[in-house]
């Protein structure tokens, strides 16, 4: 064999009892800081303050599970009713985070982008760069991904997301951008269109530098752990093989508490 | 239809503006609590400590990635090489995660629940019992997983998870039964076999009071966002359809630094 | 690298300008062998007869579409739903193949064997060997798979491919088998229990020479293009992300005709 | 729930004792047509003649397996090698087959489609709309799918596929175009650009009235028995968790021989 695949990566070095991700001691790392910041690292190289840590963990926190209907949650169930093992279960699962389901936080990093980059273009306001680009998807018949929910008409998710940014300091021109659309949205409109949860995480990914094609991952990395809990609870509760009906199913856990 | 098909399911309740993780509004928890401590909610259904949801991140942190080589990251950029999307990517990932690779820690902790319920059924010392279990394990060929290391011969991400876990004192009997085997290795054998990190995994997990068969999905939570950083690489860095080598290739990232 | 890594492979052999299956240039195959022989030929090493492809052919015609219920078309179709690419929702559908749902050729086929290789090493008749097993399998709570089903009472798919294998001369000891043990459950049952579907291409894969690990092979090859179909209706025909009903469906295509 | 989520399929009706795929009993089919014009049935409804199903086996059996290189394959083993279920590798092998791997297939029938609807409605020959399209594709830098080989120069199953449809009577005007455009590479440039045979397939099955976005699931169909031999040689061959090298490998099976 004389074809050269050598190649190179710059991940993660591993030597004998050492193993250093992007350059840090992995057991260095534990116990020192926390998965979101591990995570972090991981997809962009360096070690992000506790802040973004914490921001990152109400992302992930707020993506971790929706409920048995999405087609996900649908997908797993369905797998794990034939008796599969958990990757294979977890597997189908994301399978069917696409599109449709989960993918409006890539869209909505690109719209937020493409408005930033157009007023920065053009040197005119947000708002003049905001309108344009609606009024263009607008005319080729596209809706704007990470705005209107079916059931939450004010998702306090939302809120919650956008106030811990600016109290850690960390929102940016993308949730200032993000508010600028909703606004347009609610003044030329009759009926208002608020940030979803997909739009705020977008919104906020921006703002933490997060490449657009990798959005959907913070997706996905958070919504593996939810699958899990469905894909056990299917395995522990119900029987092999049953019908599962996509929406006629009810909440019977523990009652309203606080954290 | 007359079927009956209603179902329930004590995971998350989902109202008009209100997604409730296993009665916790999740809103209230973002900001409150830690993705791994929202991990935990969800796979079992109580909130845990801070203390726990420490632990839970040093788990996750220390099985975020180890380097290229593994099959998991080999089958996530084979595909990538493809042109696929990246959720096709992770879910070839996942895939791989499978007896031989992350396998593990379920069967770790399912001996030491095994080692531990036959020092309580016979009265015997963990110890007794253990010599017991390994004596009939080696009759019938098999091996314990978690111990030993083709490269690690001393893992320090044991010696680590273990300190943490005596710091937040969550070590408990199973952690104290991995060490026992380790014992009973060194002193009946010529080589060591020592814990690996997989064989600590399981033995905090068993302490937590997580369930053997969910045990892998502990190393599929951690490894996923390992999984994104690798195809995003390939995607970025590498041609389509290269014939990825596994095992020549050198890591090219920042030198060795400190958190 | 001086790690030796090369490794031999006995299926295709690929040369410039020459791809040769098993031996034989592929081109030389195309016009002269089925798409059933060639399958046979990739899996276990020899072209088959033209009788044995004849009934590989019925085998798969078989098993290409059962309907919308099961859970590989749910799977798939679900994922479909969600704007994924094609090969995802065929994986998905895939992962659904396990052991509740395809499962039953595999089980079958080892029951099958398991009789034969009893009736061999005692020296009993077939029909003592069958009901020594299927008493053990009583006391340990254990079903035969490939026996009786939810819907069909007198499955025509097993008469046609039992027919079919006499008329070819290809039905050996295992369809015999078989019969064996759904004569056992006739005469000392109150419920008779017929050879289904799955258990009649397992007893005809035995006397195939098919080993029963990939029994479940012969399966997924043949529901493949079912799967396509359905995923192909559900983009075309439905809205993405709908709430897929499990049962509460109806066939809306042509009316029953003759082949 | 009065939720209305009645839906209706127009691919197989099932009712006690009774399965039909596009209206035809399953067991009339069994032993009539084969598992090629049964795929064809399901995905267009109708039953193809004998001729048709011929020439699908031909396209099946030219893609059943190109060696061990080709990404599907390397992932399928992959998976396999860490002992993983059969359906989980072939899903892997399937998560592999996308843009850069199979996708020349759907790709070119697109291309073909464009020309001949581009030669139609301007009324001029396929030559010069098969001319002015090209000529826009080098422009915007884009390459014609389902032209050359990295291997081969001359792919002997392309000759035989469109030997095989002339012989047949179902060489149609997009097997035409297909030449049209391979004239159109030899005559304008230095290097000339063969049809290969993911283009001869896309021209055929253009012919057929296959829509292009079902093109690749002809690949998939056909590739899925290639990636189970690969997956059984892996566990049956190989050590688990070997190093798979993705090119240093040698044939040795049988030699050339004669069908």
């Amino acid at each position: 064999m004389t074809e050269e695949l050598h190649w190179k990566t710059a991940i993660t070095g591993v030597e004998p009892n050492k193993v250093r991700l992007r350059g840090y001691p992995i057991d260095q790392l534990m116990g020192k800081v926390s998965f979101s910041q591990a995570i972090y690292l991981a997809l962009k190289g360096e070690l992000p303050s506790p802040a973004v840590g914490r921001l990152l963990d109400a992302i992930f926190v707020s993506s971790v599970d929706h409920g048995a209907g999405p087609p996900s949650v649908l997908a797993a169930r369905t797998v794990a009713s034939t008796g599969a093992e958990l990757h294979a279960c977890i597997a189908a699962g994301v399978l069917a985070i696409s599109r449709w389901h989960g993918g409006a936080i890539e869209e909505g990093m690109r719209l937020f982008q493409a408005i930033a980059r157009l007023a920065a273009a053009n040197k005119v306001s947000e708002e003049a760069a905001a309108a344009d680009i609606l009024a263009e998807m607008k005319t080729r018949g596209e809706r704007a991904s990470g705005f209107g929910h079916r059931v939450h008409t004010k998702d306090p998710r939302t809120q919650r997301l956008f106030a811990l940014a600016e109290e850690l300091g960390l929102a940016g021109p993308h949730v200032r951008i993000a508010r600028t659309v909703e606004k347009i949205f609610r003044e030329s409109m009759g009926r208002p269109l608020p940030i979803n949860v997909d739009g705020a995480i977008a919104a906020v990914l921006c703002d933490l530098g997060i490449p657009a094609e990798i959005g959907n991952a913070f997706f996905i990395i958070a919504r593996v752990p939810g699958l899990v809990a469905h894909i056990q609870e299917e395995r522990t509760r119900m029987k092999p093989m049953r019908k599962i009906h996509p929406s006629d199913f009810e909440y019977d856990g523990p009652g309203e508490r606080e954290a």
